[in-house]
């Protein structure tokens, strides 16, 4: 009987659950809407069915090694989910004490920023890898930082809030209620107000994105305008990546990764984003750690969000 | 046999080996002049006989577990101490291959600062915390970082340049050639820059330290001033602390230690650097990491050097 592990991806809107190999085959995947489970002890069931019709597809030829959750907010340490402001559940969520009452699998959550870097660790660009970070780019800025092997998940189980670090202390108001976040800058959301920033300071510049209004405007149009030669998109983007850059230049002087890897929406621009942040991060770095360090996309294109869940159950505490 | 550690703890200008026993007491110590030993190889003679006085001493009632060194930047994972400035030796040096040719014992190196840190860990405060920070305030800033108990060193063994994260891109000139770092402010050397620029800026507040000379003051005389209620001393911490702290809440937000370690010249200001520090973080954590994370002295107060470089014996890479 071959080993296979369950990774469960929780978002605001629907969860998916997929049954992983050891070599990061997706074998059997379905999702649910997030909401569908009324309370939290419902959504479990709803999940421990998902899990059961899964495991019985794949008959007798896998046995399960573990489950693995993603999920925002999601602590490892406690393994509660604490007070994820897109979840229909308030508060704090004790997830796998819950799930533990109607699994018998070993279970492990992590926030979906971490899974996506054990994810990388197991079945994608960092595997082999003792030392990188991994960075969200969705609608918010996630990281898991790893470091000897191992997520660095800090005495509380909260570290690797790289979207919180502060770019300018008089800068964007944040949604954490303070300003210059990085993630106000470097993030979809933030992209797009870079953009709507330049159509106004460069009334003059033509730009196809004039017709668009901030309500109607979605992050891929920026990258689609960037591709076709959009000025003010272009310019968007190089903004966005010099200061993710600059930031990084200071990370990687205190964490000394060997790679960093980008995912998620915005890190789909691929050059982009990652060029203007390459070329930034040079020249703010620390001589010793010029030429050294790569900024690389994801390798995990398909499921991710599984199969970081699923990566858990292999790649967390791993030595 | 009880066992002991031995501990060297290389400077540029003196070089002390003690020989720890597993509680911290420093059972035999001796310094030379680093200078002494005209070429690597003959300064590694030299601490080798030391080491060979130091067991005799003993006699036959500690058995020596290993020999730890730290030093300015020792690399541990390379074994080299690289590019240091203030040592009489130049280039890459392999410490502990060559090391290794003449001592029987297990040889680990680290920088100053890491080993501080696990030194912190294995004799100090930080005795059973899997994640907390180390700073030395000497000449520069240094520091050391735990995650999950152990060291980041990063790929290269060259993490944890906390005084290289930039505080302000177009502010003071640092030896490493960029502008704005950390240690430029937050250092023996960075709160006397700020002393005299704060002498110049407010010409009409009375200071006895209006008499000396920058050639002349020494970091302990601000804090002696600073003590006995002068003006502008007092500020020159305030603003010493405050950026410390800002900077210190970037950090948390990253690895989300329990608690940072204050160590070397400055820190022994105590309260003065302390408080403005730890009010500055405050205000700038993200609301999950607030009134969770001391600052503290570090506890090592005698020896700090060979305990650190003796921890390395028992807490390096401890999991």
């Amino acid at each position: 009987m071959k080993k296979a592990a369950v990774g469960i991806d929780i978002g605001g809107t629907s969860t998916i659950m997929g049954i992983v190999d050891t070599d990061g085959n997706c074998l059997y995947k379905k999702d649910i809407v997030t909401s569908e489970g009324k309370e939290l002890n419902e959504f479990l069931r709803l999940l421990s069915d998902l899990i059961d019709e899964g495991t019985s597809f794949l008959n007798e030829e896998y046995r399960i090694a573990g489950i693995g959750i993603g999920a925002p907010n999601g602590n490892s340490k406690s393994g509660n989910i604490e007070f994820a402001p897109n979840l229909p559940w308030k508060g704090v969520l004790p997830v796998v004490e819950k799930f533990r009452g109607i699994r018998q699998e070993r279970i492990i959550l992590a926030n979906d920023a971490n899974a996506a870097a054990i994810g990388e660790m197991v079945y994608g660009g960092a595997k082999g890898m003792g030392d990188f970070l991994v960075i969200t780019l969705g609608t918010g800025l996630g990281s898991g930082f790893v470091s000897n092997g191992r997520l660095i998940t800090g005495h509380d189980g909260l570290a690797g809030e790289l979207g919180h670090v502060t770019v300018n202390r008089n800068g964007r108001m944040c949604g954490c209620g303070r300003r210059g976040c990085l993630e106000t800058y470097v993030s979809a959301k933030g992209i797009k107000r870079t953009l709507f920033k330049l159509l106004g300071h460069f009334p003059d510049i033509q730009s196809d994105l004039r017709s668009v209004s901030f309500e109607n405007l979605e992050p891929p149009m920026i990258t689609k305008a960037a591709e076709d030669g959009d000025k003010l998109a272009q310019m968007a983007f190089e903004y966005t990546g010099g200061l993710l850059g600059r930031k990084l230049a200071d990370i990687v002087a205190i964490t000394s990764p060997s790679a960093i890897f980008l995912m998620g929406g915005l890190a789909n621009a691929g050059d982009l984003i990652i060029s203007p942040a390459k070329k930034s991060m040079e020249i703010n770095l620390l001589k010793v750690f010029k030429n050294k360090i790569e900024i690389l996309p994801s390798s995990l294109k398909e499921n991710p969000g599984v199969l970081g869940a699923a990566a858990l159950v292999w790649g967390y505490n791993s030595c």
